[in-house]
């Protein structure tokens, strides 16, 4: 089954919003194996959406399009659904008995403009959104669907797989009777091209319906196995005796076998181990502690953090002594390795992480340029302290600097 | 000039990796007022990309495509741009002796993959890559040009303005002769529909050549006035005028009139009345603090932070009182205030912004349910505390919150 997505949204194309919805829908539709095979990102004009839906309709069966039915600008979308499609608008009774009590319930005023969004086509399937005032829209030709739903990513993330996708896998089931599966593996401490060497007679010797995909991601690697087949036991069976070979090729830079992002490795691991966790940041500035707590049920295993910008709260909050500050200077491990340890005691954890650099684009000295960053790691075990120097601009080593720390972490935490 | 952009890279199609190069692209060209007609992301298959291609150069003056180049991927790339643009491939000396002085300085080996990247096509202009392996391609045909560049951010982010904008401005000047203008201001407390019914008629009496665009974004909306006409000193001197009344009309909302960022806001506000902030976040979890430290020179307004997650640092470092814990439980607006008082005091701030919430999937309780969250503002002219409920998922209730926090900060230091 092929999909294609549509964004529709200056703002988006502008530049000064990120799109999150079409990677939102790939990552929900990919277990299917419905295959996604392209993103059209246009303009809230009527023929540039227009064009985008008759290209879409002609090379997919499924077309998804997010945006352009915000209440400002409702109406382009609409009528180019309507010029494509056919029909006319007319009010729908349900979609403004939801839009009014949404309003009421968030103590907001109901508008005109929030009524304008239950006119919907008349020939199409409407889908009341629970999350918000602008209805989901279904629409056949030909054999293809296309659903028209608003750009708010909370409304997405709730409404697709929850309403949409039951709709979509009913009318089009799995008519493409191959099965596909994925394996997964993060790496750390070795460049992309560096692996593909080591791996390369490996990877030639693939056998067919195996790809390998490397995604690199601030000096992380994940290495992913897409694999399909037309036997659903026999492809299982052959993805876990690659994934398991995999492993063992990149063993001395394995991180971990699973899907799992880094800070919830971290986090499954402090648990596993019944220890808790603190934080002293300098040059991330909160963006470990921030990482770490995005994790659903983070709070079984984070105790807290110290954001210590400052020398004077490095001292005061943090216990580092002004003989270490003064002889070794800020950015030093030293200075990270008291960090750590500060912060175990400041906020009784077990184990504590620390970073002090500079992320730029000023505060470099000599011997210190821009990205050097020390990381300390602190366990009931001692305290590991190093320093590093990563490329990039201000919020790339802020990003380089965090995933780093996350490795030099889950490496103490398996020593334990 | 028209200018389209293709995304190439699986990664992205499948939803592994956010794009974020097409943003950049369209921010750093629209002041030139070249128009992004349409962002096309699709995978790492031949067909795709050269169809692709074709319709982009069709549509377009200018065509960009990021990604697809990397040392493990290169050949479909290639191969589809010398499919379309003719010619075959050559050992490129300079784009050899960059990528081996590049892997070097980071103290990677230089393999024979990354050697495989100077293999370029020949009837390009090449411009070397000084912050990656992968060179940029530079092709022309029938007066369209497209410029052909790798995916990782931090090399576009380098080399487009730095090396690209420049050639293209040379080739291709503003030759549309008309002169494009923006303005743009922040506001809060106010729905996108409920701006939209608020500026209804003054919308529609708008002069031709000038749009509002509305840029919501938890909780807060940008409103951007965008402009075009033949006299430049006229066209500044009507959106002068345009942006005072939108401001006036505006003024009960009104966050700020410039293109500045809140985070950016705020501290530009702390280093303007000489004063010194401190985070006390729970259920934000460092992300206030990550945002203000991710502006350039914030180091000169924060002081730093506690990421009070487990009530035993609120108590322990933020000084948070037991009897108050017991008595309004962890998510109260006292608990909030105290926690806005407590880092003051051990950050040595003059300023403390405070959050304890639940952010969800877990943790709600009677009459608290997830998305409540209290914030506390200290200063040193007193305390005030909110409570607040935020609809969405577990991230974005933590973004709402601490888009909310920088608003009430920001509408307190402006009373100072």
């Amino acid at each position: 089954m092929k999909v294609s997505i549509i964004v529709i949204g200056d703002e988006i194309l502008l530049g000064r919003v990120t799109d999150t919805n079409s990677g939102f829908l790939s990552r929900t539709i990919d277990p299917l194996g419905w295959q996604v095979t392209d993103v059209a990102t246009v303009a809230d004009r009527h023929d540039d959406i227009l064009d985008a839906i008759d290209r879409a309709m002609k090379r997919s069966d499924i077309v998804l399009t997010t945006g352009g039915l915000g209440p400002t600008r409702d109406d382009i979308t609409k009528q180019a659904l309507t010029d494509y499609f056919g029909g006319g608008l007319h009010l729908d009774e349900q979609v403004l008995d939801n839009a009014r009590r949404l309003m009421e319930s968030r103590g907001r005023a109901f508008n005109d403009l929030t009524a304008t969004q239950a006119m919907v086509p008349d020939n199409c399937e409407v889908i009341v959104n629970t999350a918000g005032t602008a209805p989901i829209m279904v629409f056949d030709k030909d054999g293809h669907t296309l659903v028209a739903m608003p750009g708010v990513p909370a409304e997405t993330e709730t409404m697709f797989p929850g309403k949409v996708l039951p709709r979509l896998m009913e009318r089009f089931g799995n008519s493409d009777r191959r099965y596909l599966s994925h394996r997964s593996l993060l790496v750390g401490g070795i460049a992309e091209s560096a692996i593909a060497e080591h791996l390369a007679s490996w990877e030639d010797s693939l056998q067919e319906g195996l790809h390998l995909a490397y995604l690199p991601n601030y000096g992380i690697v994940r290495l992913r196995i897409d694999g399909s087949g037309t036997d659903k036991a026999e492809l299982e069976k052959l993805m876990d005796k690659t994934h398991a070979d995999l492993a063992g090729l990149m063993d001395e830079w394995l991180l971990d076998t699973t899907e799992r992002t880094l800070p919830q490795i971290v986090l499954d691991t402090l648990v596993k181990k019944s220890l808790t966790i603190a934080t002293a940041e300098s040059c991330t500035g909160g963006n470990i502690a921030h990482s770490l707590t995005l994790v659903p049920g983070s709070s079984a295993a984070v105790a807290g953090g110290v954001v210590a910008y400052s020398n004077k709260v490095k001292q005061h909050v943090l216990d580092v002594k002004a003989e270490t500050l003064e002889r070794h200077g800020a950015v030093s491990t030293a200075v990270a390795g008291e960090m750590a340890e500060g912060v175990r005691r400041s906020c009784l954890a077990d184990v504590g992480v620390s970073t002090t650099g500079i992320a730029g684009p000023t505060g470099a000295t000599d011997g210190k340029p821009v990205g050097t960053v020390c990381i300390a790691v602190s366990t009931p075990s001692g305290t590991t302290s190093t320093r590093h120097h990563f490329p990039g601009n201000r919020s790339q080593v802020i990003e380089r600097a965090t995933t780093t720390a996350l490795v030099c972490l889950l490496k103490q935490l398996k020593q334990l």
